[in-house]
């Protein structure tokens, strides 16, 4: 296994620790961003902190694309670059105490080349990449059958459903159910577990490049809703799933 | 501990440990009932024989309403009735293999004596009644705080948000989020854990008899769209919340 791997796992292991510690604090700051529905919280911060920390003590050149702090853009992806969303699905790690993630995704050249995804209270941690394959909690997990829409469920978000912006109703019909579990990490590991056909949302880099890289190296497929790839700048419509399910997503987003 | 409550839970475990020993199985028969979104497998209806079998042995004369095998109308709630959900969330059973649970009221001369739901894969047990409390995983649960609709989450299925049914996309906008796990008895477990404000979905009386007792006994609320009680007979409307959310919600739904 190569080296990076086993670092990065660490310190996302220890972090988590540090999340779990401080998870029931009485005192948990949060603050609002964009709007009374888009949270931050101190352990948000101080968790991006600490992996900043560590990546700059192992790599000094290393460049680093990240949700807080003021790391949200990176106009060059040339060399190393870190991407990492210290809490994934703050609202669930706010009401919830659970289904939140930590995820970092390590691209070279603006290739990705390994990705991590964990969630924290579940203990579900899933890595890999194009060189290694993808490990669940240490076990190789092979690519989930190629099932098409009207054969699984579907992730999305409620804004989407509810606005109806994308045709979301007649994926809803398709599909056999919607599911939505508000946190980005959480979808990318069922669709790479095969409990999911696709995945539809508005992400930022840092939502998907962590758990896309797993998805490509399983033979799933993740665009924007050009069927492009995504472009590691900015926030776009997310379209992820089976090959099956992400031709027919692809479809019905653009009739 | 009431001796019946320990019974129920070994039951209980036992057709878990079943559950998941045959989970993986290829070859599990998958049948639709009203529709193809309505989903049963051999093992609902194995896990209800089963259950039936031990309620039988223990108590020959008590009454069962179930969601499977032709047991799902009791006209007379008189004496002691098992209200059995074999497999709630039967869709996350086959395509997730998580996210589902096994449930169990028990009700007296027409009053939930006794609830039991338990998350199987999660290993989440939560039981209890008013005489007792409620328990997770036999650690004593305190009343969650009585959150409004503004401060919290809301399990709500499908097609009700596409559809509007009952204003809708209103508790979408009031609430903090939309979470929509497939499963009643994730959902009524969330709710007794603080983790959501309410909870809105078309429910048959196994879905929410087991949860409903423990939701009642931590001072939650649930009912009808009336605002009655539910009746225990067919699919209703069903509105569970904090005591400030369930009002807000039942005024929402009404207008």
């Amino acid at each position: 296994m190569h080296e990076i791997v086993n670092e990065v796992r660490q310190w996302m292991i220890a972090a988590g620790e540090t999340i779990k510690d401080n998870l029931n604090k009485e005192d948990l700051v949060v603050e609002t961003k964009s709007g009374r529905k888009d949270l931050v919280t101190e352990l948000d911060k101080a968790t991006q902190d600490f992996l900043i920390g560590k990546i700059q003590s192992y790599d000094p050149d290393a460049k680093i694309l990240g949700e807080e702090n003021g790391l949200d853009t990176l106009a060059d992806m040339s060399g190393r670059v870190f991407i990492i969303d210290p809490i994934d699905g703050t609202m669930n790690f706010v009401l919830e105490k659970e289904n939140f993630c930590i995820m970092i995704a390590i691209y070279e050249e603006g290739k990705g080349r390994f990705g991590f995804v964990y969630n924290v209270m579940k203990d579900e941690f899933l890595w890999g990449g194009p060189e290694i394959g993808v490990y669940n909690n240490g076990e190789k997990i092979e690519p989930p059958k190629d099932i098409a829409l009207s054969e699984g469920l579907v992730g999305l978000n409620s804004p989407m459903l509810i606005h109806n912006r994308h045709h979301e109703t007649e994926v809803s019909d398709k599909a056999l159910g919607i599911r939505m579990t508000g946190c980005a990490g959480v979808e990318l590991i069922a669709l790479a577990k095969g409990q999911r056909a696709g995945y539809l949302s508005h992400l930022a880099p840092w939502d998907y490049a962590p758990g896309g890289v797993l998805l490509e190296t399983l033979g799933l497929k993740m665009a924007n809703i050009k069927g492009e790839p995504l472009s590691l700048n900015g926030r776009e419509l997310f379209i992820g799933g089976t090959p099956k399910a992400f031709e027919e997503l692809l479809a019905i987003v653009n009739q």
